[in-house]
């Protein structure tokens, strides 16, 4: 065993992990061992020797990106940040894992501690979003050339995210994509929860990435020698590189090791103390000896010397403020202006056209004010209006484009752009319909969860969509949306609102926003002045009949213009009726209570929305009515689905009667 | 060309779906011709040749499965069955393709008729069904002999399907499993909706098959032989086969095929025009020439054969009676005394388990009074309680089994089991974690949507499954199944409601459930005579102040405890307290009027569940309150994590103390 750095070698580094791992989930009495314990060989030479992280500036730009994708091994992580130095990855965070408030949760979470690059737990997210830090790195070094920015990513992987579906289309996308610096390191110990992975698997893992354009690497993950020139080589790779490394999960643990029982829970007292013994492991919980801790700093040393290199030449560099710029995603100053003066031009205009149209509307301005936008579909460019004038594909190895072509893979895009927003530098954007956020949602759910900036572009929103037929409509994922924290929805009544919706999707830096957008056309239902964007609100008078109210009419999306007609002909018959807006009901929570009951009333109300009722008994009240959908849709022309399903003015106008008669 | 039928030739059977296809998306204008036109020669030979259906019995038990997983080109499967004699699939539903009401949908869409064995159309999910088909056909073979059950699983699949992630998980699973009478058909056509496929992936399927465990087979797609010659080979596959067709999307129309402009949309009037002339077919739209359906109805004739040789050899095997009823998966009947008796078991016994155990302890009833259930679980079966004692493991090449290793692949899991559920003979039930049920969403939801019994068995069904943190606490996950139509969501409060929910789901031939389960222990809370399920009624009165009220405290789950601890705490203070437990909204919605009032009382209402708000609102009313979740969890020992989110009993009754003293 080589001793590196004063007597200290990569085996006493990698026992050092195993020792904080096994006694911080001893000490919680809870956590998975096994496979820090497993990988620690292989976490002791990539971070000693390969990986550029600085601990005193974590945020440096051009650092290495490091995943752990199998995030239930957080105890790695934390053990690492620890030994290197992280000042916020104290010993007193080790000895809270999986504590309230601690930095150390269960699975690593993406802003608890500088060094946690993304949160992963759920199986597959870490492979995938580390497809977008890769293809970010490579977008910015285009931009800016390799000397601001030249990093690798790396990934820790086990057997779950190498299963999970979503593997499948970050592999498949990376190696089309020739991203040569992203490198998996495969957590290859053949054991999952229910037991050897033969219960469930009988893959070939090498044919599998080589199939898919990627270079393949093994090795023995319990030699660090091996280790270290495996990884030469991967560096050296000209497509993605999968290292397979063969471990054996719980390395050390002398009875358990090998097995399923140390997936998953605590060693044990007597097993701990027998690991100890068998990695000759001498010191208390939580103690670190000193020439271990010196050898782990000695190698934070390094990246700081790297980082501190790579700032003089940032500073030397002619486009350094373009760059910061970049980086930062800070938006020009006029796309206010712009926004507002696109808003102008529609209410002038009074165009008839999609919300999806108008989405391509929005970002036209939006796309032409700013290269920080990356656009991209899951292969519906020409349904998803997402590719505006001027932008490039981005093809395997050229990368200076602005529009991805992520293929039919919306879990793969989704978390893909999860990975290009945590890289910094970009603003991701990309398009499917709606009713394919049900094939994102995992990675959907982790945009709202790290709380960062991603545009979901969702068209053909509901049963509007028309002869696609029910597999294709609608129906609970307004609900879906609405009911996930941190997240914002908006769904526009026309081509004003969406310009709006874009202009707080594109300034929200700390939560995800997803478009609700139609396939069909709606009229331009606002007018008057525009200068101030009423979608901010989240919901509003679009129609206030004054200090009289006989009824108010709540709607969003294109069920705004027959919540218009409704009212034409209710007030034909002498009443008084409100048209309440609500493009995003997570944006009218927020405002105080005396706006939100100005625009609510106390008159009786009824909403109509072509999707789900869950949620609007909170805008209706008790008595309200809401005009809407109780089942799956169906396949015809939109009109006579419309018509089918009772979603029209003559609805709401019987419906009013009814309330009123009583 | 081979003229095979009085003097047809294959050609000229396949013009016959190429003609009807492109006719009735020119009529809709709506539509995919590209994918029928581009396969119609592959679709010729198989079902002339080779597939086993019966047009006069469609739901033959034996009869081969074709599922058609690029369901957008759903004008295939209607002409072949149109062709074939179907009767439901008349000239009218071709000429009403994607008309209100047909049965022509515009993806296939199972229950419209019969001989569409599923509803496809969000891609992947085919394929994937298909692997349950086959996994249950040779279930059954393994129970009742290759005599009564031996038939061919084949499916239709494009680029899209194979980009999804849930490919990898479906091939992964049936590659292992050795599922070799599974045949999927490749319609390698190289354009997807954005273009060419090369914009998007650089896979080479071949070997990415191969190293999932597949035989793989190519041929030209418009070569009748050749695609004979290859089904003969694909049928003696000893692994599941995949058949890659070199195709030309769009075949025949002379200007438009081989491009994406064929892929969604009609051909116009005059590539139309031009495609008759270029096909050589003279007829009117919707009109076959006779000898065509003569050669059509000669290969239904076939399947009419061996439907019969079927039944004589059902009506001569001694096991005949058992195998209709397990095709017909008709319960046991004396399942509700049982389950009955357990639950007075429990109430006796009063034992504080977690629901997930008693999940296990419901299934020990089921699954020992019945073989009608497979289990399984996404490699959490320890977590899950899923295995019951005696559930034997379904292997590669051994299906005698009743327990499925799904491994770490959830949405896998899903669309298998409603394959499985689909093909007849079992009622499939897998488990994951509740915040998993995101990665399976598109197969829960065409669960519901086709309306077949799957039963989901989610646990850790809240941040009261404490340490694993944000990404493991589900918040939304109640509300998304809630918010889906046809759909039970199950969260029962303990033991008794848990087998109530089961006996409920066993019972729900036309719906999926969810059980929503807990990680932690619950006490008993129900009590006197259990003979008749509470559960039924979605909602009812745990706690009966009677006549008078002063509050009405409803909740869910493992709330309910907590509920009840408030109201004991609230009558000290002297107050009247009611206390609703609601395992299942739907089924509550489904009680009349008076039931339901007479349940929520008039008395102000608290909700309390450790999930998102939305749609409490509805049963709280305007003025009650809702004590949730508003944001993600944490990562903290469970009861730590219910006190950083303020849902005890204290805050119930402080929350009360400020609604009685306006």
């Amino acid at each position: 065993m080589p001793h590196d750095m004063a007597g200290v070698s990569l085996r006493d580094m990698a026992n050092a992990i195993r020792a904080l791992s096994m006694d911080a989930v001893q000490k919680a009495n809870s956590g998975h061992p096994g496979m820090p314990m497993g990988m620690a060989d292989v976490a002791a030479v990539l971070f000693s020797k390969f990986l550029r992280v600085d601990p005193t500036k974590p945020d440096w730009p051009n650092r290495d990106r490091f995943v752990l994708s199998n995030g239930h091994g957080s105890m790695l992580l934390y053990s690492v940040m620890h030994l290197l130095g992280f000042p916020e990855m104290t010993i007193e965070e080790i000895e809270n894992f999986r504590q309230l408030d601690s930095r150390t949760a269960g699975h690593p979470e993406y802003g608890h501690a500088a060094g946690i690059e993304a949160t992963t737990g759920p199986l597959g997210q870490g492979i995938t979003m580390s497809v977008g830090m890769a293809l970010a790195e490579r977008m910015l070094a285009a931009r800016f050339g390799d000397d601001l920015v030249d990093h690798y990513t790396y990934v820790f992987c086990g057997d779950g995210c190498l299963m999970e579906g979503i593997s499948h289309e970050a592999i498949d996308l990376a190696g089309h994509l020739k991203l040569n610096k992203l490198i998996y390191f495969f957590d290859d110990n053949h054991i999952s929860i229910d037991g050897d992975t033969k219960l469930s698997t009988s893959i070939d893992q090498k044919e599998r990435f080589e199939a898919h354009g990627w270079n393949v690497f093994e090795v023995d993950g319990h030699d660090p020698d091996a280790i270290e020139k495996v990884i030469v080589e991967a560096r050296k790779s000209d497509k993605p590189a999968f290292v397979a490394c063969r471990t054996i999960i719980g390395y050390g643990a002398p009875n358990l090791q090998g097995t399923d029982k140390v997936h998953g829970s605590a060693l044990g007292k007597d097993e701990v103390a027998a690991t100890r013994k068998n990695i000759g492991w001498t010191s208390e919980p939580f103690v670190i000896p000193e020439p271990i801790t010196a050898a782990w700093h000695k190698a934070a040393e390094k990246g700081r010397e790297a980082r501190e290199a790579w700032e003089k030449t940032c500073e030397a560099a002619p486009n350094k403020a373009a760059f910061e710029a970049q980086y930062a995603t800070t938006l020009p100053e006029n796309l206010a202006d712009l926004m507002a003066k696109a808003r102008a031009d529609i209410v002038t205009e009074k165009p008839k056209v999609a919300t999806r149209k108008a989405s391509e509307m929005a970002l036209e301005v939006i796309n032409g004010a700013s290269d920080l936008t990356i656009g991209g579909s899951a292969d519906l460019t020409p349904s998803n209006n997402t590719k505006t004038k001027g932008l490039e594909d981005i093809k395997p190895g050229e990368y200076a484009g602005r529009y991805v072509r992520y293929g039919i893979r919306e879990h793969g895009m989704a978390a893909v752009m999860n990975g290009i927003a945590l890289h910094g530098g970009f603003v991701p954007y990309g398009g499917t319909f709606m009713c394919f956020t049900d094939y994102a949602r995992g990675a959907i759910r982790l945009s709202a969860l790290m709380g960062i900036r991603v545009v979901y572009v969702m068209t053909h929103d509901s049963i509007g969509l028309g002869e696609d037929g029910p597999t294709h409509q609608p129906i609970e994922h307004l609900a879906i949306h609405r009911a996930t924290p941190n997240l914002l929805l908006f769904r526009p009544a026309d081509a004003v609102e969406t310009n709006e919706a874009w202009e707080i999707a594109m300034g929200e830096t700390k939560r995800p926003s997803v478009m609700a957008l139609s396939r069909q056309g709606v009229p331009t239902v606002r007018s008057g002045s525009v200068s101030e964007n009423q979608t901010r609100k989240g919901a509003y008078l679009l129609k206030d009949p004054g200090a009289v109210r006989d009824l108010t009419i709540l709607s969003t999306g294109t069920e705004v213009e027959i919540a218009v007609e409704a009212a034409r002909q209710l007030e034909e018959k002498g009443l008084k009726v409100a048209v309440v807006s609500m493009p995003c009901w997570e944006l009218f929570e927020e405002q105080d209570a005396a706006y939100r009951k100005s625009v609510l009333g106390s008159a009786p109300r009824i909403a109509i929305e072509a999707a789900a009722r869950l949620g609007w008994d909170r805008w209706i009240g008790e008595d309200g009515r809401f005009i809407g959908m109780t089942t799956f849709g169906a396949s015809a022309p939109a009109p006579e689905v419309y018509e089918k399903f009772g979603i029209t003015a003559d609805a709401v106008v019987e419906a009013a009667g009814e309330m009123l008669r009583q």
